[in-house]
């Protein structure tokens, strides 16, 4: 299995975190990347490649131009206002008011997030480039005819819409992918989002469009981030209505009841045929992770990832969250040699 | 003229609020309503009175019920998950996510606001309702006949909507008055917003009703808070249509602009005839203001204080914001001497 991983990731590490009231240091940060890529190598995963420079005609099919504007300009515009501390948002667009970008970088700032844990830096937008061209060099090697790869992206993406980031994400990796396999000839392609968080980001860029199905297991929004989208009842719009499937769990989800969902999950991207398979590959539903509330165990993974294999698609592994950062590496390779029998 | 105040601000006071990436020391301090105090009692004012007991029915119409019952217990649900700062929102019900109240205190707290500079803390439902009570006070003296009052609130109220709270505003504490005048026989109540922002807020709650006119003068918000609410185009809804009325001015702007606008406004009340004038009175127009960009001076706030009271009408001033610490209170003052013509 080909790894694509790039050291450009390092480029994004906010000082703080917004939590609890108070900047801590972020749960998302680049040990989790070192802790992967580690234990990658002691289970004998040697073939890693750096990623292809990034193909923008698929990223501006999944993000707006004014989006990807802000992102390349906002901390330029955040430095010149003389502040002190890292970028984030203040005031934002509630329901009920105008959805117009402002001029000013706080007004910009609220009006393209979703959430603000995740501060920006001077090196962001750098670094989640290099995340998206991660995603894009797998959806290359497997368009061209290899049966898997994982892409250790770095910020992840599936919390960013196509105008909105958030949630530790600027760019979804996972949809612009799914753009190039589309691209590249693909007819249908399903995404499975097993992460802990609902991936509203890429629920939201694909809702209406029936050649993606998008697949979620999650914590319930009603008591997990990103708690305003990831129902039961929401399963797409026009073209694409029945193409969105939402598993909200509650808190304390053993495996037994969240493999459930999966084989359920499994048997809708079955019946929809894809013509290749992307996982969104979150490990925060593991039982100690620190801001999760699933419990499953490490040797779980290594039985779902043996479940996804099951499908018998082109599988291509996106790295989402994860934030039990000694364990991330563990489990996140567990899932990968479940998926390859080893 | 008489002035309702009470101590009860005290009990809101963050430590924190978030500006330019950072915790620093909150604009909106009890500081502010000392100066202001200090500044009647040297310039002659001594009618003080503390406010009634808080009438519900009005706030209730103001309000909505899920809403009071979120400011109520937000609190002790957010020390009951054991955060160690104070009380501040990090996702939001952005475009395109469901409007549904979760049940985490984090989802919550985005679910019922507009923007985080101001924390929730142990005291702040205390001292948000002692703030519209002295609203209240000051709406049943001019009810009962008085030609003017100074309800000298703190939290301010004017960028509260709804079901949304922010800009240090919990409680609107001007459209409960406004509410009340209506309960107690008023026809028509007019609500002139001179303070630098947008009272997002008050327009929102009496976006669709034709019995109360907003007129507000402020920071475009393009460049300005609250950023997303405050444009020109702005101009009621159904029964409301014409009766709100935006002047957004540009950074910079000095009083014969300002005065311009101002004159234009007092003339859709004077054509309007209403029973009665609230003044959101915010004096953070100040030239010096550390969080906004007019030029007024001093003096021209007791020359806008005469334009007021040329209008003829009884007149309630309500205290809104004003960051200039220092000035605030003769800022404040002025306004009131000139609409006396002391």
């Amino acid at each position: 299995m080909k790894i694509i991983s790039s050291e450009d990731h390092r480029k994004h590490f906010p000082k703080g975190e917004l939590f609890g009231g108070e900047f801590v240091r972020p749960f998302e940060c680049p040990e989790r990347w070192e802790h992967i890529v580690n234990r990658l190598k002691v289970c004998g995963f040697d073939d890693f490649a750096a990623p292809d420079p990034l193909d923008w005609a698929p990223v501006r099919k999944i993000h707006t131009g004014p989006f990807l504007e802000f992102l390349k300009n906002a901390w330029a515009m955040w430095e010149a206002e003389g502040f002190n501390g890292e970028a984030v948002p203040t005031v934002f667009a509630a329901r009920r008011m105008q959805q117009r970008e402002p001029n000013h970088i706080d007004g910009k700032l609220g009006y393209f997030s979703m959430a603000l844990e995740t501060a920006i830096t001077a090196g962001t937008w750098e670094a989640a480039q290099a995340s998206a061209a991660i995603a894009q060099t797998g959806q290359r090697l497997i368009s061209a005819g290899a049966q898997t790869a994982f892409s250790l992206c770095r910020p992840p993406g599936h919390h960013a819409a196509s105008d909105l980031y958030g949630g530790y994400c600027f760019l979804n990796n996972a949809a612009i992918a799914a753009q190039g396999y589309l691209d590249a000839g693909a007819k249908r392609v399903a995404i499975l989002d097993p992460d802990f968080h609902h991936g509203n980001g890429t629920q939201d860029i694909f809702y209406a469009r029936g050649d993606v199905l998008f697949v979620s297991l999650h914590g319930d929004p009603m008591d997990a981030f990103p708690h305003f989208l990831g129902f039961a009842d929401e399963t797409g719009s026009g073209p694409g209505e029945g193409f969105n499937v939402n598993y909200p769990l509650p808190p304390g989800t053993p495996y037994s009841v969240w493999g459930d969902a999966l084989n359920q999950g499994l048997e809708r991207i079955r019946n929809y045929s894809p013509d290749v398979l992307i996982i969104s590959l979150g490990v925060d539903t593991y039982e100690n992770d620190p801001i999760s509330f699933f419990k499953l165990k490490s040797d779980d993974f290594t039985d779902y990832g043996a479940r996804i294999a099951g499908v018998g698609l082109p599988t291509h592994f996106v790295m989402e969250g994860g934030y039990a950062v000694e364990e991330i590496g563990t489990n996140t390779v567990n899932v990968l040699q479940g998926y390859l029998g080893a």
